[in-house]
């Protein structure tokens, strides 16, 4: 080989070397659409983190995203139940809509016939089509008939329990006997709930002790191999709705007693999660989301969380039963900052299908907003309403700073008797977020306004037929 | 001059850079004891703060000194009304030693006699005996007559108001019916409250719109100009503290109201204090502190603040009343962390007093514990009791976990009458900090050992003269 081919060799090494930079910073890792993961905890309140103001559950993992990131302080689950609330999230959509909100059965059972109709689009189903690997990790509970499970749903990927932790007890004890044991009569075998990976079952009753490790673990595993495409994981731990399980590291490790040490595992896989996203140099193209499917389920008392300030809890469309943490955590991406303005669960269905380039279906009303100009900007979040619905009734209303509550309700039976209010209780939220203070006397024009939001919502409003209410 | 000289000259210069250098690490910069800055807030709850789970109140600087320092979640105020609070705060000592604290007439008015007993000796007096140039910027109340004010207890300057700014209100309407108006209404001159630069009164009624400000100035003011001598800052805004008052720049600033545009102001205050400490490089010797002398004043509606999850509020024992928000920064002092331990305002007494190398009085019992290895290297708090005292009388008692209730009682006439208990109510206040659930009749050896520890406390126990009950 002479010289001049030796130095056409060098010249077109060099060339190959620019223009693959040159492609990689057009189309490659720099163009590569963001990876999304959304950690959703079962029944958590918006008092249970540090950052949110718990004085005993250390939650510093979350606490560090909330500081690095955006901390909202307005962000709701959209329903105040789980089947209604992960069948919003997951489509965009109030469930009145899709049918998967029901005055007869709140949430669906092991009983229960149907599931999620095969007519709703999920966030899996947008972001897989344009190139996504998706995984469910956790608890499903939208439909657990092979038909309707996540890999049914736009999900590569399914690890998890179809439906809640609390369901198919095998124990013969009275409801509120057995609930008013200490914790350690509660055992995990008391439950048969199915483990599941993909459809097949592979334990039964789940080992709930080590459940909240494993989809941690789980988690992790589908991040390393699936580090060169985008990824969108759900991780939705069963957990620290009731009964309460922990695996040993973690038992009697928090001041607040079993609940706590729930949480603060929840909190050190969370840790676990962000460390292998700077391992594997994908921190700056990931966007971790944390919040919860409702509020706290008040009447297990020390095994329920807390709303904080908030007013009452899981079931009820007070604040507490669907304000929740939202933390958004990516270091490349999201803006930090504090945000007072609205969001939604369902918001995410909208923000993330736009960031990963998956149109929005136009053959639907979707009810998220596209929230990524807040996130990416920190400009005000677009959300300037929220419903709060149970069944198929508008309950609530929100807009802006006020709230109408038309009719006003406990949780499952408990904690006050349905109440219609005409005309209807009025809070100002941000002067006023524990729900407080009547100001509807002086704001007549509020509640007109939200009068004809509602009627205007109802004018477009096709009620989805009931998906709850038939058992088998 | 010959080569000999010049080496030698060299060598004379060389031995002076090298000696320069051990004093100065040896007695020099490093050795210089830390400056203080309690800035203590006035009716603050503990929910006020973005950190501690506000959801409009914006305090970014609070919640950043929180995540750059210290966070305590169970911080205490020694009283839960102001004078007392006050008191115990300046002097480590519970306030039924002092006589500041009465049944009678709960804090000091501005037709009272006494004030804080000359024998009393004060943190400024501690500080000061070591070299500290000292200085109380805001509200005294611990007496308006010459002899009681912080000129007179160990202050090298005071700027500030002598009692609360609600006081010496001159304009003749009922009590409930002049706090009923509209913000608005609320003027400044309607308090006849005079301003004072050590023992002159420089201002009356003082302006109360701009006093937020001004406090933050004086502050920067005392530090620039006492940037070479170890300093301490007693900095007691007397804010938000009704009648609520706040500089053109924050009115209508928050989403929280007058109330939240205060805090917002006292906020942007103290984001100004550490930038000029930074600016200075004074900030790896300056330890801030940041907490409140009681609980939100819940009478006054929306134009009292916040305890969050916590019970009741200002004047009360339960955790509303005293609890507090309490923030450690200093970066190069305090290690950073959550801190569950638990602490007084008492503690910064002796804390500080050891910091700086000033003795602890041996003639008197000092109820404050030294928390300067939880500080600067993050043990456990050596303090594991509290005593809630209202007047005389023991309410409540800590130990550890758990708080014994002997007598409860609402505010000033408002929220529940006196209620004696017998056995005492007992809370976990670590897995129940809402004080929801009685675990007396589980813990009988609990209420034995709170009730032994109460016959110690009794048995050495000089009850001080009533300085509160006389009047002119």
């Amino acid at each position: 080989m002479n010289f001049k081919v030796k130095c056409l060799g060098l010249q077109l090494i060099l060339s190959i070397l620019v223009c693959s930079t040159v492609l990689q910073k057009t189309f490659g890792q720099d163009k590569k659409p963001p990876n999304f993961i959304i950690i959703f905890a079962d029944d958590l309140g918006y008092g249970d983190l540090g950052v949110y103001g718990h004085p005993t559950i250390q939650t510093p993992n979350l606490d560090q995203m909330a500081y690095e990131g955006q901390k909202w302080t307005n962000f709701y689950a959209a329903a105040s139940v789980c089947t209604p609330s992960r069948a919003a999230l997951l489509t965009g959509r109030l469930t009145v809509r899709s049918g998967m909100s029901s005055h007869k059965r709140r949430v669906l059972y092991p009983n229960s016939k149907n599931g999620l109709p095969a007519s709703e689009i999920t966030l899996a189903e947008q972001l897989r089509q344009v190139g996504y690997k998706t995984a469910c990790i956790g608890k499903w509970h939208l439909g657990h008939k092979e038909q309707y499970l996540p890999t049914n749903n736009g999900f590569d990927y399914y690890y998890g329990i179809p439906y809640s932790n609390d369901m198919d007890k095998v124990v013969d004890i009275p409801y509120w006997e057995y609930w008013n044991q200490p914790d350690e009569a509660i055992k995990t075998n008391h439950f048969n709930v199915p483990l599941m990976r993909n459809t097949e079952i592979i334990e039964r009753p789940a080992n709930q002790n080590t459940i909240t490790l494993r989809y941690t673990n789980e988690t992790i595993s589908f991040i390393k191999k699936n580090k060169d495409n985008p990824f969108f994981i759900y991780l939705a731990h069963n957990l620290p709705h009731i009964p309460l399980f922990v695996s040993k590291e973690f038992r009697g490790k928090s001041k607040r007693g079993l609940y706590g040490d729930v949480l603060e595992e929840i909190d050190h896989g969370v840790g676990k999660i962000i460390a292998i996203l700077k391992e594997e140099g994908l921190e700056n193209n990931t966007i971790v989301v944390f919040t919860s499917d409702n509020g706290p389920w008040l009447s297990f008392k020390l095994n329920g969380g807390s709303a904080g300030l908030l007013r009452a809890g899981k079931g009820t469309t007070w604040e507490g039963g669907m304000r929740e943490p939202g933390i958004f955590w990516g270091p490349g991406l999201i803006k930090p900052g504090l945000v007072n303005g609205l969001g939604s669960t369902m918001d995410l269905f909208t923000t993330f299908s736009r960031l990963a380039g998956a149109k929005i279906p136009e053959d639907r009303i979707i009810d998220g907003y596209d929230l990524s100009e807040t996130l990416l900007h920190g400009k005000p979040s677009p959300r300037k309403k929220l419903f709060y619905y149970r069944g198929t009734d508008i309950y609530a209303v929100r807009l802006g700073d006020f709230k109408a509550h038309f009719i006003t309700q406990g949780e499952y039976g408990q904690f006050g008797k349905k109440e219609v209010h005409e005309p209807p209780l009025l809070y100002n939220l941000s002067t006023d977020p524990e729900e407080r203070f009547d100001v509807s006397k002086e704001n007549p024009d509020v509640i007109n306004e939200i009068n004809s939001l509602i009627s205007d919502h109802r004018s477009k409003l096709v009620i989805g037929e009931d998906q709850l209410v038939e058992i088998e």
